[in-house]
């Protein structure tokens, strides 16, 4: 560890020892659990006083709140990054899938440290999570609404529950994912993307489905 | 309540007062969490005193392997049940996601205690839980495999992340579903599978998928 106390930091070092923080913090919640882990315990792994954590947070539960709003502003970014694609609807929500997934498994513990703890924020911090998963929800939707009027996606799919099928299974992938198994997560991340297109273009309804196996 | 303390219970009385605090015990935990629920609350509910549950169960962690063990039981058994079908595999995999969503929905106290609290567990009840997940996680993967060789499911679906998509889909459905909302368990369960079946046959390879959008 190198020794900066004795000069003022500047603006890159304040943003790196606050990267380091935010690092030491996933660590710290990942292997203890956010109501089981402490102030203390995530300086002691910076290897830096508790007061001077201070400098850089206000609290535990704001600790919390960075990590939940970091994974929500890189979800956003991609899902941004996707849409600008001049492709049809329905390679937009495949590739979004891919990236997604991409970036989870790249990520897994602060991925996972959100899904398990982002319950334990309170108040507004709570508020905004919630709003920003139901607008991450509703944009979803709404791709799965605009590849139906593209004709891509039977009218038949409820777009409400297969945004919520299709997030579910993509949500608990950090949960089994073991970063040293076998498949890279872009292996993941592509069989994830055709299965959610396959899902998409695959649903038909019930009559037409036992229809087809008919004919 | 009836008042049954001067007589000897009865075998049938037995299970009906089991029945009861395991139902107190459900509400208990979905109510308050697991770590922070006592016998004396689950006592307090089913109105008797908590000396005399001790004549049903061990200790709360007992309690909650029961809820646990039933909920693998019954999920087993609506397996087994679609497994005598005489009919496709690939109807079999959306007959099973159909009984096992309604089942999930008229049960979803329980089912939401199961997800939330497993982890919990310890010990010997603990490696019972997860060789149970393990097992029906196994079943289902060999289901897929079954439809493959059948011609219904691409061979380029890997039955490993296809069961662990379905699964994590399914197993969700507690976490959003809200009584009081407009669809039945029965709609809900319908269109799961419908889904289900849409993912397994309509996922095709990478390859495949690019030529039929440009034929």
């Amino acid at each position: 560890m190198k020794d900066d106390q004795t000069t003022q930091p500047t603006r890159s070092k304040k943003r790196n020892r606050e990267a380091d923080v935010m690092d030491a913090a996933v660590e710290v919640f990942a292997q203890k659990g956010y109501p089981a882990a402490s102030i203390q315990d995530v300086a002691d792994r910076v290897g830096v006083l508790k007061g001077s954590l201070y400098y850089y947070i206000e609290s535990k539960e704001d600790l919390l709140f960075r990590i939940v709003d970091d994974v929500h502003e890189q979800s956003t970014e991609i899902l941004r990054s996707v849409q600008e694609l001049d492709v049809p609807t329905i390679e937009v929500l495949g590739t979004y899938i891919e990236r997604h997934v991409e970036w989870y498994l790249k990520n897994v513990k602060e991925v996972t440290v959100f899904f398990r703890e982002w319950r334990h924020l309170t108040g507004d911090r709570l508020r905004i999570a919630k709003e920003r998963r139901r607008g991450y929800e509703q944009i979803f939707r709404e791709l799965i609404e605009a590849a139906q009027r593209d004709g891509d996606i039977d009218a038949a799919i409820d777009p409400k529950y297969a945004s919520f099928y299709v997030l579910a299974a993509v949500n608990a992938v950090p949960d089994w994912y073991r970063p040293r198994g076998s498949d890279s997560p872009r292996v993941v991340a592509e069989t994830y993307a055709d299965m959610t297109v396959g899902l998409l273009t695959g649903t038909r309804q019930r009559g037409a489905r036992v229809a087809s196996r008919a004919a």
